[in-house]
C-alpha cells in the first residue's frame, strides 16, 4: 500500500505519544521513522516500529531516559545513553557533536548504554544540514565470525561518513558486513540467490543461498579479512572512547542493548571557502559519474544519491509500505 | 638474503645522504623504510627505495621541502606538503595532530602537496606510541573502477586507524583494494590463483588470475559496490579538507604526486583511566581470539598483531630481502 509521510508522521506520533513518550520525544521518533522509510530504508523505518515498541513493553528501552554527559575535555566528550532511545539519543548526540565542531574546528562525542539507532545515515544528513561533515559508527550484537573463526563474535557495525554539499549531501552509510540479514530474507522472500556470497553455511563453506545463511546467522564482512579487522576495531574505539559495552558484553544480553557508538564532527566552513569545496567534490562526481559503464546499462553513483531519489519520488507518490506491518502498526494505535 | 636492521639502516642512510637529504630528513627516511620492512611489508620498504630514488632524481620528491601549516582553526589544521618526501611530512603530520589532541583532546592535520607516505601504518604506530587514538587515510591515483564503471578512477585509498595498548598497539592498516597489485604480483611470480577475486579481466569479469588482472589495473574496492563508495568519500575528505588534489587531479599527472592526506588524533587518556581502557581492549581481542577456528589450524589476529610477530622475528633473525633489490640499493649507494 502506499502512505503519505505527512499520514505516516501522525500515525506513529500518536502510537509513540500512546507508549508513554513525551511530546518533544514522540515527534523526534515519528519524524526519524518517517524519514527512514522516505530514504527508501523501510527496514530501519517503518518496518521496524513493531519491534521498537515491542522493546519500550519490556521495559529494555527507557522512555523517560535519554542521554547525558558524564565527563569531558576539550572538544571531545563522553555521554551516557541511559538506556533511553537509540533515536533520541542520537539526535542530541550529533547536535551536540555539531555545536563542539562549531566551537573548536571539530568535536566527538561518544556514547554508551544506548539503544539501536535505526538508520544511522539519519545523523549523517542531520550533521551535513548542520554544514559540518560527520564520522558516526556504532557497535552490534555479533553477526558475523572474526576471519578464521566458527562463531559470530563482531557486529556488522554501521559506518556513516557525510560531507556536505549545496546540490545534496554526500552520505555513505554502510554496515561492515556485505549484506544485511534484512537482505538476506529479502533474497529468500524472491527465492533468488545473492549476486555474491553473504555469509557461511552449515558446511562452514561461503554461500550466496539466502535459505542456508538464514540458518546459522554468520555474515561475511566486507573484504573478508578487511571487514574482519575494520569491524574489530571501530569496537574497540566505540568500546573504548565510551567506557561501554563492546560487542563481546552485548553478546550475553537476551536482546541488543546498550551498545556504544561515536559522533565526530568537523566543522570545513572554518576554513573552506563554500564555492571552493562545491568544486572539488563536484570534481569526483563527475569524474566517476562520467565513466564509461561495465556493463550496458550500469550507472555510478556517489554515496547518498539514490537515497536522495528515493525520497524525491516517495514525497511525490507516497511511501510503498507492506500491508502487514502498516496493519500491525496500525493495531498498535488502536489497542 | 638476511640483512639486519642495523645494517639496513646504516646503508640506507648513506644512501638518502647522497642523494641530498640533510642529516635529519635522511635519517628519518632510513629508520621509516627500516621499521616498514621489519614490520614485514617489504614492498612499502626496503622494496621501494629504488622507485623513490628514481623520483628524487626526476626532482618530484623535493629533497629540501617539507609540510608547513597553511591554516588552522582550533583544534583542525590544513598544511601544505610543498612536494617534500611523504614520509617525511608524514612524520612531521602525525606529530603536530599528536600535539593539537594533548591539547583540545582531539586533532587534526589536513595536508595536501605531499608524497607516497610508504606505509600508512608506521604513523599509526607514531601516534599509539604518544598515547594517541589516530584515524589516517591517503588518496591515490585511480587504479580500481567505480561500482558499475569500466575504467579505474577510484584510488585505493589507504586507510589506518591505530589504538594504543600497553602489551601491543592495535593498529588496522588497509587499502580499500581487495588485493595491492603488489600482492598480485606475488600471486603472479608463484603461479598461483587469488583466493577471491581481485579485479576485472579484460572481458570485463571479475577474475582471481593475477596475469589477467596485471593486463589492466582496474583491481576490486572490499565489498564490492561498499568500497567503491569509501573510497570515494575518503578521497572526497582528504581533498576537501587539505584543499588539495583530488584522484581526478592526480590521473592527469604522469607520476603519483600531490597527494592529500588525513591526520586525525584523539587522545584518550584525557578521561579514561588507562588500566579501564586496556581491559576493555583485551576483553575484546580475547573474545575473538577464543572463538573455535572455521578451519582447523585457523587462528583469529586482532588489527597489527602479525606486524608484531614479524617485528619480533625479523628483529631476532634479521630481515630477508631480495637480492636483487638489495644490490640495486648497494649500486645506488656506491654509483
Amino acid at each position: 500500500m502506499t502512505i503519505s509521510s505527512a499520514e505516516m508522521q501522525s500515525v506513529l506520533y500518536e502510537l509513540f505519544l500512546k507508549y508513554g513518550f513525551s511530546e518533544t520525544r514522540a515527534k523526534i521518533l515519528a519524524d526519524t521513522h518517517t524519514e527512514n522509510t522516505l530514504m527508501g530504508v523501510n527496514s530501519h523505518g517503518v518496518n521496524r516500529v513493531p519491534a521498537f515498541i515491542n522493546l519500550v513493553r519490556k521495559g529494555i528501552i527507557k522512555i523517560n531516559e535519554e542521554a547525558e554527559p558524564v565527563d569531558a575535555f576539550g572538544s571531545i566528550e563522553r555521554w551516557d545513553g541511559r538506556y533511553g532511545s537509540g533515536v533520541i539519543n542520537a539526535r542530541k548526540c550529533t547536535d551536540r557533536a555539531i555545536e563542539l565542531a562549531k566551537a573548536h574546528g571539530m568535536g566527538l562525542v561518544a556514547l554508551r548504554n544506548t539503544n539501536h539507532w535505526m538508520r544511522g545515515g539519519a545523523y549523517g544528513w542531520q550533521a551535513a544540514d548542520a554544514g559540518c561533515i560527520a564520522i558516526l559508527f556504532t557497535n552490534t550484537q555479533p553477526n558475523m565470525p572474526p576471519w578464521g573463526g566458527r562463531d559470530s563474535r563482531i557486529g556488522n557495525n554501521p559506518f556513516i561518513v557525510a560531507i556536505p554539499r549545496a546540490e545534496g549531501h554526500v552520505v555513505l552509510d554502510m554496515a561492515i558486513s556485505q549484506f544485511s540479514f534484512g537482505k538476506i530474507q529479502e533474497y529468500a522472500l524472491k527465492d533468488e540467490k545473492l549476486p555474491f556470497a553473504g555469509g557461511w553455511d552449515e558446511n562452514n563453506e561461503l554461500s550466496d543461498d539466502p535459505v542456508e545463511l538464514r540458518k546459522k546467522q554468520r555474515g561475511l564482512p566486507i573484504g573478508y579479512w578487511k571487514g574482519s579487522a575494520l569491524s574489530m576495531i571501530l569496537d574497540m574505539l566505540a568500546t573504548l572512547l565510551s567506557a561501554g559495552d563492546s560487542t563481546y558484553k552485548i553478546s550475553q544480553k537476551e536482546e541488543e542493548t546498550g551498545v556504544s557508538q561515536i559522533y565526530l564532527c568537523i566543522d570545513p566552513g572554518k576554513f573552506s571557502d563554500p564555492n571552493i569545496s562545491e568544486k572539488l567534490l563536484n570534481e569526483i562526481i563527475d569524474y566517476t559519474h562520467d565513466v564509461p559503464p561495465m556493463n550496458s546499462g550500469d550507472k555510478v553513483y556517489y554515496p547518498g544519491e539514490r537515497a536522495l531519489m528515493n525520497r524525491e519520488r516517495n514525497l511525490a507518490n507516497g511511501m510503498i509500505v507492506d500491508d502487514k506491518i502498516w496493519r500491525e502498526v496500525m493495531e498498535l494505535v488502536n489497542q
